[in-house]
């Protein structure tokens, strides 16, 4: 069946995504990365269910729209999948989605501080980073993912925005590629350190909106420097 | 004699974790972990006297109810065997236990501040880990458990819980294997760094209880994902 | 043409000094360090545009006292190349310039307090390093120094000193050599972070004028110690 | 000559001591450490000017009670040789020393805040480290004990403890060997750490001064351990 195929420059290119976000602190045990298939845009590219650290190509599967695996042949899989499905079908500019627990910011997602640009590496965090709390919509749960109609309340806590947090759980960074989406999981993680370090020193003096968009614009053009070295320093070329 | 007969899978899977813990920065040169014989429950397995760093299957001992090794042989055991006997004793659900005085930990001993669930990792945290100050009990000490009588006051302390901290010394983790308490010493640990920062920023919204039980229910079904990345980052496996 | 002969030994230098601004957490993906030529001082060597952390000798470029590369055969060059040529012209004493956005520093640049010596190895911060505002002179901008003008602007804002910090944005530290400027560039990092953490505990005694003004002459003597140290634990001499 | 005999094995474990002090972040390119020469116990071995990450046996030399080097041959010392030397002669006990600039200690030096023993590991800070200012004897300098004068002031600052401080600068600790001045430089930085980590969630229970006296002297009998593994971790056993 056709219905399956896997692009395997994609699935390599996804593989190295996993890795690259596993070396740079921003996944541990946990956490995934999704790319959507250009070739089929209402379908995307996942890991199954494993640390993102020790993703191959052959560990990528295909996901439909409700973010259901095409072809499981029983192997596990990911039960926040919903998390990429839903945002893919709200955000046709997506390409790539990914989901971590990195630590500096789960102190954003949990009090009333919010994640904004303190320099130019950052300024797609524009004017600040949206908070989704899942008790708003589900009441007591165990904090994840779990359904379509959780994925759609996230994607619309996300909007036009590319970060969003999750309270007491972690955040979602997207973007028009991979390599965008990696850069912003990377840099929303060292913004909240630096913002952290920085509100403690005094008032904060943040990018302005105006900054904030043409920095944005400016590093979305030569991040493929940072995303080489980090495909290097995970041994992953020479 | 049968007695001293150290099932040679169990002591495998020990020395495992203790790589784990000094890999993931749990333990340094001190601390330990021991678990509890399944086909002798009033035995369990512990290193000798060692940096768990370095311990190898065939430094794994056996220990009886009283906390005492079966089979010494000449060997070190550390002067807190206690907290693992006694703990067994108390607690027939526990099979596994860990011993550490990881960093991030510390300052929740020796202040007012309870340490609590920040995010679903951490569920297992519940309301927040109860703290045992070993001065209650025996007045001025050196600190460490080293007998019977500190060891039930361990114990006591720890009541249902799966975390006990340790005023001016350290914590306990347990487990219904190693691999849930191996997982709730790390993660008690980067709760303990999350909210340090988030308390900093203000006011913190932690896991309700319901939220924080759903969530530890839920860990505790794919926290193999974790150990299998531990493992083989601790060069255990290839 | 001889004009756009290389010293090779420099352009060793050069590389050595950007593995190791790499190596010792200055820089990430982005940044970059440039040294003057002796033999044309109107004319310094940098990278093309690539992480520091993979720069190679045959990496190296010249550009002339405009900032623009003398001969570039089709390579790309870093935006904020204006940053080196514009300090060389301003700074005849300046032979070396690094340029990153560290990550302790970044707080200083966006808060109200000044980044100023808490000990011997940061002497050379004297009474407090300035801080350059680019929306001072530009409104706003993607925050990069991409013009002959800001580059001005930010030499005058460094004055006399040898490190200035950039709002939003990074640094620049400067020296008589690359060894001076690199050596400033990990220990204004260093000093930033200890800095930090000093301000939390209460009121803080810096370095005296004279005793910045001592301490650096006498580091400055002594840091070739800490320079064979970086070279060796970047792999780059046995 | 027999005056300038060194110890091969002492001088064997002074270098080890020098890669463990690296390797487990005491020191940096800079700092140093010595072992008093039990066959004549008034001179101490001291590496030649250099970073101690790189000390290997060949690189020791042997000083007198002035703190001057017995057979110098050309070889360069380290400015501040007089700490070393000074202890020595205050201090018949002190087998050992280690100075160094460790981060997390700088800010107690420069602050009102004392540093005081949080937990067991580090008893041997009793009831607070003293610090040592040199303005106090000196005026403004390059902050750096670079005499006789200057060492002995110190030695007087340090007293009775095992860690002394010195403002804008560094610390000293010392110890009845090798392995227990090494012990005392690593946990009083990780010490520093968490005190600092818990000044700032509250109120704070230090040890009592009962407490730190027995927690020392348990910890000194198990510090082996610990050393054990510090050894291997810096490559230099198998």
């Amino acid at each position: 069946m056709a219905k399956a195929t896997i692009n395997p420059k994609l699935a390599a290119e996804l593989a190295i995504a996993n890795r690259i976000l596993f070396n740079e602190g921003v996944v541990d045990g946990f956490g995934h990365v999704s790319v959507r298939d250009p070739g089929n845009p209402k379908r995307f590219l996942l890991a199954r269910s494993m640390a993102p650290g020790l993703v191959t190509p052959k560990d990528i599967m295909l996901f439909d729209d409700r973010s259901e695996p095409v072809d499981p042949r029983g192997r596990a899989t990911y039960l926040e999948r919903y998390i990429h499905g839903c945002i893919y079908n709200a955000r046709p500019d997506v390409m790539a989605v990914v989901h971590s627990h990195s630590p500096s910011i789960i102190p954003f997602g949990i009090t009333p501080q919010r994640l904004r640009p303190v320099y130019h590496m950052s300024g797609f965090l524009g004017d600040g980073a949206p908070v989704y709390d899942i008790r708003d919509f589900a009441g007591d749960t165990n904090m994840l993912v779990t359904s379509v109609a959780l994925g759609d309340a996230l994607a619309r806590a996300l909007g036009h925005n590319v970060v969003c947090l999750m309270r007491g759980h972690g955040s979602v960074a997207v973007g028009q590629s991979l390599q965008h989406a990696v850069y912003r999981a990377v840099y929303a993680e060292t913004n909240a350190k630096l913002q952290s370090e920085a509100m403690r020193l005094g008032a904060v003096k943040y990018l302005s909106p105006g900054e904030a968009k043409l920095a944005r614009d400016s590093q979305d053009r030569v991040l493929g420097r940072a995303y080489e070295l980090w495909t290097r320093s995970a041994g992953l070329k020479k």
